[in-house]
């Protein structure tokens, strides 16, 4: 409860514009409730219960200079959207039955209707984007998703395989997790007409916040509770995925690791055990935590360089808060 | 073969351009060689043998009006690889096997990378509209693929259903094919500068154009030898798909019709084979044809109103052309 307190009072400063980026949803959900009962329900439960990390990022950056409410409206649409988007098709390649805590598009309604749903909401981002009429902000908004499904096709790749780096690690999350983020600050600051150093560095602080943020995330996949979390603990090694801490768990313990043991499919959750207890009695956890805080701290080193001290504040507070954060 | 030639000759005053596209999809799929390898042979294998009807459906309708050449190729090839994508999708939410006789994305690399390269070939497809930097041919982009997932959602919501209206037949492949012939000729016009009424005349032409190829595509479905074709025969019925044939089989013999054994599951091989044969000896083709026909002469019906005497005569060439073709 004291960091969803925290989350708002970051907020603040758009704390009117996100709930206008929300009642948009609702739009969106109910324009379909007679006309197609089915997309309806869909879109209901897809749209419901996120942090809206994105259209806060696009809006806070948009307040460090000249807020252009009508333009930034729609890009924190966007961005959100486009976001669900990639979650509702991950959790159907993944087969995953629950995302925070609820029971995922695919699981109730199969992987056909989410490969469809999931198409429907990027062309959905598509139209927020373009919306803004700027043309830069719509090309960012293509290569973004050009980025992100390059860097899903590559985890596809990658799957089940032991030998990986940690710039492969970083290149993976980057492709996964901060080009959305930077889509985010950085359209934000277009937008407010930011100067080009001032874009630089807001792309910049999105890129290094995404990086941090997808490593906690990895984190809670092996420290947070089920329930907490809304998904089951281990997930990402079960699905053969390697993030940072079972990286470095390859790292400290080459030989008779039971990573090799999960991938090549013996006495699979018995191993996977092991491994969350080995990763979480090793001191590999602070180490990850270190990494993602210097990634944060990096995400702030130029902020003090931008006008617009609401927006900055909350930039900052939010780099602390996502490595703070337990869900 | 005489179909080949004919279609060349079509594309004639736009033939070196369309060669261009392709030039492009080949720079796009010899990006990947070196760098992503898996990439680079799905892309290849997905962006080989189509017919480019969209593309010259763009580049035709440009030439129409003022040839903007630096901005109709990347929306022509923008068409082709939106229309692939949701080829990508629909084989894989199918589980179809062949297209275009060889095999499918998802039949070499699964399910889960097919979603990713579609997503990725949407991704492609958005780059090359933003590309325009015209901004209400990036709009019509958005609308377009928003308009195809809400039609394929409506189609996967409405399989294995027995009673359907020509209305609801219409408006699935209106959203299903037309929409993106609309949006190949009427960014053409966009693009070439046209005036408000070429714009509609052209839009006009691409929707009702789109209409008489689903049909005679639906028609092919039941007619066409598995060779030619590259799929199945009657591929629609055993995916619970009812498309012009078989609403006309179930209008004419409501009672006993094999149809509604398929969709139960009951003999499906020998109910499939007998509604074929039905159709075939009923004069159902012949009354799909003329529909067909009449769509594809009302997409003519207005084009003399427009300038550019080349573009012109070739569109109306494609109108009769997509009505004879047989495959």
């Amino acid at each position: 409860m004291m960091s969803a307190v925290k989350l708002s009072q970051i907020y603040e400063p758009v704390q009117e514009d996100l709930l206008e980026v929300e009642r948009d949803f609702q739009r969106l959900v109910e324009s379909k409730r007679d006309i197609f009962p089915e997309l309806h329900q869909m879109l209901k439960h897809a749209l419901t219960g996120g942090k809206v990390v994105r259209p806060a990022l696009c809006l806070l950056a948009g307040r460090c200079y000249k807020y252009n409410r009508e333009k930034l409206l729609p890009m924190a649409a966007s961005s959100e959207l486009l976001h669900i988007a990639t979650l509702v098709h991950d959790d159907a390649i993944d087969h995953a039955d629950t995302r925070r805590g609820r029971a995922t598009i695919n699981k109730l309604w199969g992987l056909d209707k989410a490969v469809l749903l999931g198409d429907h909401l990027f062309a959905r981002a598509g139209e927020f984007a373009a919306a803004t009429e700027n043309i830069p902000v719509v090309r960012l908004f293509a290569q973004t998703l050009q980025i992100i499904s390059s860097g899903e096709l590559k985890q596809a790749a990658s799957a089940f395989k032991l030998h990986q780096t940690f710039d492969q690690y970083l290149e993976r999350i980057a492709g996964k997790t901060a080009a959305l983020m930077v889509m985010s600050t950085q359209s934000g600051a277009i937008l407010g007409q930011a100067p080009p150093e001032g874009v630089h560095i807001l792309r910049d602080y999105g890129y290094n916040l995404g990086l941090a943020f997808q490593i906690v995330d990895d984190i809670l996949d092996f420290i947070g509770d089920k329930a907490e979390m809304g998904k089951p603990v281990g997930s990402d090694l079960a699905q053969g995925t390697i993030t940072l801490p079972s990286l470095l768990l390859l790292e400290r313990y080459p030989d008779d690791n039971p990573i090799e043991k999960i991938f090549n499919g013996r006495d699979r959750e018995q191993n996977l055990g092991r491994a969350i207890d080995m990763v979480l009695n090793s001191g590999i956890i602070d180490e990850c935590y270190k990494i993602a805080a210097d990634y944060s701290a990096k995400a702030c080193r130029d902020l003090d360089k931008l006008p617009g001290e609401q927006g900055r504040r909350s930039l900052v507070a939010l780099a602390g808060f996502i490595i703070e954060r337990r869900k």
